[in-house]
């Protein structure tokens, strides 16, 4: 009905931290809330770039902020994040990042060696992604009101017409592709906050996965049905989300995920699943099974893209559902994060 | 030379309050660290929209970040901020607001109720400018690492051919037109806080002004200038930076620029000059004298722009000035803002 307030179906009274952290507490909040007030259908679930018909254009569009704590950690910082993190997202979304616009919140305090350290890493970032920055604005707020700075990046994109990705093109039989190791993201931030006792030479994966995409896409790009940088909420939730969007069971092969040991040892310590924990610079791309070989050999041709793998296939049933299946034959299924294990983590 | 480390000139030691108000420190961090970082040139000073090539049509992008408090206050709230602020930075520079992208950092605690009430307040602003919200990301931070809410809006918008604004194009003789009363925003949040004990009705003017701008370009494209929303730091910011980028004198008729009573008393108490204090629903156009007439009659056309003056005209000398001259013929330098005596105003 026209004008009629939209109904929402939120329950939880107030917003936690977990609302945040991309998993299950995130996608209540998005679906139940965020997306029927702002307009559902166009909201993407959880941070991929939006499609626009401008000017006779196609253009992508995305914006993240990044409230990563401690703003530097072993492989980056948070202006490294907050350009990979943005350009993934368009790269992930079948287009070439070209220009981003970024906005900081600083703490009045904040020491200007600090902020101009974080600028050149965003320029630095932006460089070797490829794009440029055309804009930006600058708020201070008290001491006490932010910890340190927040970044938020939007960034447009030129779509490609040869890479049209929808979980409406998925199907059994696709193949699961996977950039590389997973969890690196997440675990050194762990790491780096002290919060367990570990020696580890450990570091973030933060990088522009655009060049392991363009020669995926120059190489199949029919063959390819979805992509997702599984950043908050990890492998797991990206997953999740395909399995729940496009109605079908995901199958991982539990020994062809790539897991470093220093991730799987923190993992086990802490009781993580290491298909939760973030990455900042991986792609999961769905391909269809004759381009697969094909689809491998490009993204592996890429320096950095020499891990990729593929870790299961897309099955029918249990539809809505992620399995993982182990060289014994045994099966669990593997849900979205629940709760927030990990806060702050880009 | 290229790969050499950039040269920046900022030398403050730390982040004050200051920088985020869009005086003279906002000028010295963008103009000192920011821009010599991040890429100069395309830097546009205070925030207006780049303008972007972009698979054959030519895009504004814009991004602003919100950190307004209270969250709520007369005639708007933080939400109606997000949506205008962007939507207004697209339109001054020449574009039609198409899509925005939200992104929001909220506070571990915040009510639910609150969040509601913003993200209707985006959708509600949203429609009313004409622009739809095509994404979004969210962010938790701990209690204590924010101030309830703050919001991010990216914008992007198809720049109109018929409007070429530039400081290059500003010559003596041009007209500077105003699209209505200045400061209510700026005090209506001064009141909101109680930092000053005075009745009023006053509201903040927070709108989209591109149906304004619309009508003036459709009337006069070739005719205008250049175009700004005088935000944090005013129209005496906003003119001081056109006189500095475009090396001439803007004369101000004093009696012709309009301030309501209530704004003009609330600044005499507190010793301010309301060309400091931020507006968020006007706009400043700089006209050729040949469209004058023409120009005012557009903007007083359409519904909330029957407001609109010339306030003033573009001088040659003496250059990078702002004057205003009484009618009594005294005349003032009208300075940038100096510090910051409205922090978090939008």
């Amino acid at each position: 009905m026209p004008g009629s307030k939209p109904q929402t179906r939120f329950p939880d009274p107030q917003i936690e931290m977990a609302h945040g952290a991309g998993g299950k507490a995130s996608r209540r909040l998005i679906q139940g809330l965020i997306a029927p007030v702002l307009g559902g259908p166009l909201l993407e679930p959880l941070g991929d770039a939006a499609l626009v018909d401008i000017g006779g254009a196609r253009v992508a569009f995305t914006a993240d902020s990044f409230v990563v704590k401690p703003l530097r950690f072993p492989g980056g910082s948070i202006g490294d994040l907050a350009v990979n993190g943005t350009v993934n997202d368009l790269a992930v979304s079948g287009a070439r990042p070209v220009a981003l616009v970024v906005t900081l919140i600083l703490e009045s305090g904040l020491s200007s060696e600090v902020l101009e350290v974080e600028l050149r890493a965003i320029a630095a970032a932006a460089e070797q992604a490829g794009v440029t920055v055309v804009g930006g604005d600058t708020k201070v707020v008290e001491h006490g009101m932010a910890d340190g700075m927040y970044i938020t990046t939007a960034g447009i994109g030129a779509v490609d017409p040869r890479a049209v990705c929808s979980p409406r093109l998925v199907r059994p039989g696709d193949r699961i592709l996977l950039s590389g190791p997973i969890g690196d993201h997440g675990i050194t931030i762990l790491l780096a906050r002290g919060e367990i006792d570990l020696e580890s030479d450990l570091r973030s994966d933060t990088r522009p996965v655009y060049p392991m995409i363009e020669a995926l896409i120059a190489s199949v790009g029919a063959g390819v049905h979805w992509m997702r940088d599984p950043t908050r909420g990890g492998v797991a939730s990206a997953l999740n989300e395909l399995a729940a969007d496009a109605r079908v069971c995901i199958a991982l092969f539990e020994e062809t995920v790539p897991v470093r040991d220093q991730v799987r040892g923190a993992c086990e310590i802490l009781g993580l699943e290491p298909m939760h924990i973030a990455n900042e610079g991986q792609f999961l791309a769905v391909i269809a099974p004759e381009y697969a070989e094909q689809a491998l050999d490009a993204v592996r041709s890429v320096a950095g893209g020499e891990e990729a793998v593929f870790i299961g296939e897309v099955r029918d049933a249990p539809a809505r559902t992620v399995l993982s299946i182990s060289a014994y034959g045994g099966t669990r299924v593997v849900d979205m994060l629940v709760g927030d294990p990990l806060p702050r983590i880009c």
